[in-house]
Order: structure tokens, then sequence, then C-alpha cells
């Protein structure tokens, strides 16, 4: 299954909207970034619920999508964030 | 060549020293977010500098490294920003 990194820059006023629906697919794991597995039937429905929330001209969300889980290493400087609270 | 993800979550008087700091190394693609392919002999050095510059109890830099930039796909909702400004 593929292994997706979710970063994202979005509005102020939208970015609730946005991490309320990224957190049905992925795991929270830093400010601005998910992570986590997806097939891609639920990969697309993400993206279409992303798509009727955010403006496309001024807000920006990149997914990097890897084979799987074990194409690449990950290392932190700092605290590992897992952030389980929750989005208001 | 490696090819390296690299995001953050940095306290506010610290972020523009960060940020000096990856845009010697990587390219600036999100408002926190940093690519680029680099030899692990320069990501070591960059991590020695980056240690100097944050608080590790509080800071967070996450270092997603790919075997090279074949190993995955990009794919963006929105604008793809390519941040070329000069970090005050």
């Amino acid at each position: 299954m593929p292994y997706l990194i979710v970063t994202y820059d979005i509005a102020e006023e939208r970015v609730n909207k946005v991490r309320k629906i990224l957190k049905k697919y992925f795991m929270w794991v830093q400010n601005s970034v998910f992570e986590g597995e997806i097939t891609e039937g639920k990969l697309l429905k993400c993206k279409l619920e992303l798509e009727k929330v955010i403006d496309k001209e001024v807000d920006s969300v990149y997914f990097y999508s890897l084979e799987n889980r074990l194409n690449y290493r990950k290392t932190v400087l700092g605290i590992e964030k897992e952030i389980t609270g929750n989005i208001l």
C-alpha cells in the first residue's frame, strides 16, 4: 500500500477544515504535516473533499507518495510530535 | 544521491535562523517544507548547524530521506510554491 507524506500551507480561515479532513485519512505528525498508508480509492476521496474546501489560488497541499512505508528513512531533530489533540 | 523532504515546526523567534540554514542545502518549496538532493556529508553538516540553533525541547525538524528523487511521486492541490524571496 502506498505511504504518503502530506504537507500543506493553508490560509488561517480554512486550515482547521483541512486538518479535520486529513485527520480522517492520516496521522497528524507535525504542525503542517500528516503521514500514513492509504489506498488509491481513499486518497482520491480525500482529495475531492479537500478540493471543496481550499482556495486553489492561495492554498497549497503537497502529496508525496512513496511505494510503501519501507521506501524512506525518517530522522528527527528536536521533538517528535504525535498530535492527538482535537481540532476545534 | 539521497533525496530529502525536510519539514519543520519551529518557534517564531528561531524560524528565520533555521530557514537560512536550510536554504543553503535545499529548495524552499512550501511554508514549512524544503526539498532536495544532498550528500550524507552535507546532510550531517546541515544537522550540526541546526542543532546549534533549535531548542530540542520545543522545536521539531523531520528529515524524510529517500534513496533518490525517483522514489516518490508528488501531486499538488492548489498552488505549487517556489519560494525565492529573501529570508529577513
